[in-house]
């Protein structure tokens, strides 16, 4: 089994330095759009067959050294009880949008096997199809990320729906914040259970934090969450390791570090070596090349992957990936080419 | 004369500190619509009467220490020989976008007196009616800020056509670059000759970059317009201040510093202690409330005020502001507010 990723997770030392891709299943691979051409969205990420079959593209097609559940954030959302559509420019809608009492206690937290017994049948195939070729990491949309999609009523700019609630009504946000905490621990259980051999969260708005604020209304559930898996995992007897990935995490490292998570995911607009100096040499990290460098001649990119993998020499581990999703629009010969130079040039 | 704004720039003692507020002439204020209703944005940037009136406005509402010009970044773009439209929800769009080097051929260095004399007849007609109310800051975009807006033609999410260009094509963007940074440096010489008092220039785009790009792609034009600004200002025995201002700064401190400026505007997403420390006691600060927290009861307000205060006494100087522009939902009420409490907290 190539166990390369969760060595390396676990602080273990690896032969080569691993890698995977955010996003790596998707839009920018010919692939997964002639899947995707056959089903709507929300279809594709409820028909474990198809989920399953993108999710392994990019390990036959990149070589990466994990596979990433196909799937979107907002599918417990959905289980909670709100109604999800996706519109092609404007992207997802939630409604009715979460701004008080009422919309706060219609919602439940779902039982994941009952209301997204899909993603779990995803995993269970996944882990009969994929077999040791790589693991497989579950996810889900931290606490706070969740949480502002919710309150938005889909995606937003300066998120001044959330930031207005949880400064003017500190207690509604807590009441949806217990829900959210606990769909996002029962849920990431449920995908270990099923077989997810190491989970994500997503935090990529917490980023639009001033520290203090995040340590005050995004940190709080990210640490319950993780030490929820944790106690629970040890009592399984399980040692699945938990990433947790930040939009942009220059300003809040050293929150951040306080969230308990085994991986630390690191954005691109900081210099991964000020990242590990400020975590901690202790840390595991996780990234974190510009997406946008995939557009450069490859000679240029394998500057970069140098770069990161010198500056990355200092931490106790290194997983390589982007510092953010890959982009729709990028040649899939790059990120092919990409992995290959990571893995050739972290084994001399 | 209130010259405290320009004391506390020049890292001089002052009785309290002085604030103004980024984009405090505008959407949010109801003047502000008064005199908008009568003519479309772009005239009344063009209209020296009405800018000056609406650059005015603060001073009287909010009793700000400082009055910025009214106008919009993209107006030298304009002048280079773009044509430049607003759409009230799309935004601005500039035809055509500069992707080729025959584009950028044909655009010129303007003579500001000339081709943006509007912008000096507001400078001058406002020193007039300032008096000695309150210093004027005049701005531009920073080159590589301004240069975003006209490889895409407009706004951006991701700067894919942009990053694409100085990845793929770094002559092109290089002599775009140098059309860029000579428009910049004669605006606001010619600014500075109309009577501004201190400069900002706004790279609010910069915080997309990792930090060795930022300092490949940004941060060498911005050294030249401010390196051409201190030498030219010398000979005509001239001190007017640079404020260097980025969207994202936490990343990019350590390089941010050697831009040479006078002040540093810092956003928000840092305490502003840490920023000082990056940046160095000797530096004079600007910043760095989240713009979100008017959205506060007041007295979570003073409390954030009081932090911000309290982090900033490590600096040589500080100037208070929003961590980035006003939103336009903002109650004016609050605004005011805060005013009051940078002035009152800061004198005890």
């Amino acid at each position: 089994m190539n166990n390369t990723f969760l060595k390396a997770c676990r602080g273990e030392k690896t032969k080569y330095t691993p890698i995977w891709i955010m996003r790596q299943a998707g839009r920018y691979l010919p692939q997964y759009q002639k899947v995707r051409g056959k089903v709507d969205f929300l279809t594709l990420c409820k028909t474990p067959e198809l989920a399953a079959e993108v999710t392994i593209q990019p390990i036959d097609i990149l070589k990466v050294d994990a596979a990433i559940l196909f799937s979107d954030i907002l599918i417990p959302v959905e289980a909670m009880g709100m109604k999800l559509e996706f519109f092609e420019k404007r992207g997802p809608v939630l409604s009715p949008a979460v701004r008080d009492e009422n919309t706060v206690k219609k919602l439940s937290v779902p039982d994941p096997e009952d209301r997204m017994r899909f993603v779990m049948d995803t995993i269970r195939l996944l882990r009969k199809e994929l077999k040791n070729r790589a693991p497989l990491i579950g996810f889900s949309g931290a606490p706070f990320t969740t949480a502002t999609y919710m309150i938005e009523g889909g995606t937003s700019k300066n998120f001044l729906n959330t930031k207005r609630m949880l400064f003017q009504s500190p207690e509604l946000y807590r009441s949806l914040m217990d829900k959210v905490t606990d769909t996002v621990t029962e849920y990431l259980k449920a995908q270990i259970k099923a077989g997810a051999q190491a989970v994500q969260l997503f935090d990529t708005w917490a980023g639009v934090f001033s520290p203090p604020d995040y340590k005050e209304y995004a940190l709080p559930y990210v640490i319950q969450v993780i030490k929820e898996l944790k106690k629970w995992q040890e009592s399984e007897k399980l040692n699945v390791p938990v990433i947790y990935f930040v939009g942009e995490t220059a300003g809040l490292l050293e929150e951040i570090k306080k969230s308990g998570a085994d991986v630390y995911g690191i954005d691109w607009r900081i210099n991964l070596d000020s990242a590990i100096k400020r975590i901690g040499k202790n840390a595991v990290v996780q990234g974190n090349l510009d997406p946008i460098s995939l557009f450069l001649p490859h000679d240029k990119i394998e500057q970069r992957v140098k770069d990161i993998l010198q500056r990355a020499s200092s931490a106790k581990g290194h997983v390589f990936n982007l510092g953010h999703g890959i982009l729709p629009e990028t040649p899939p010969e790059s990120a092919i080419a990409l992995v290959e130079l990571v893995h050739k040039l972290s084994k001399s």
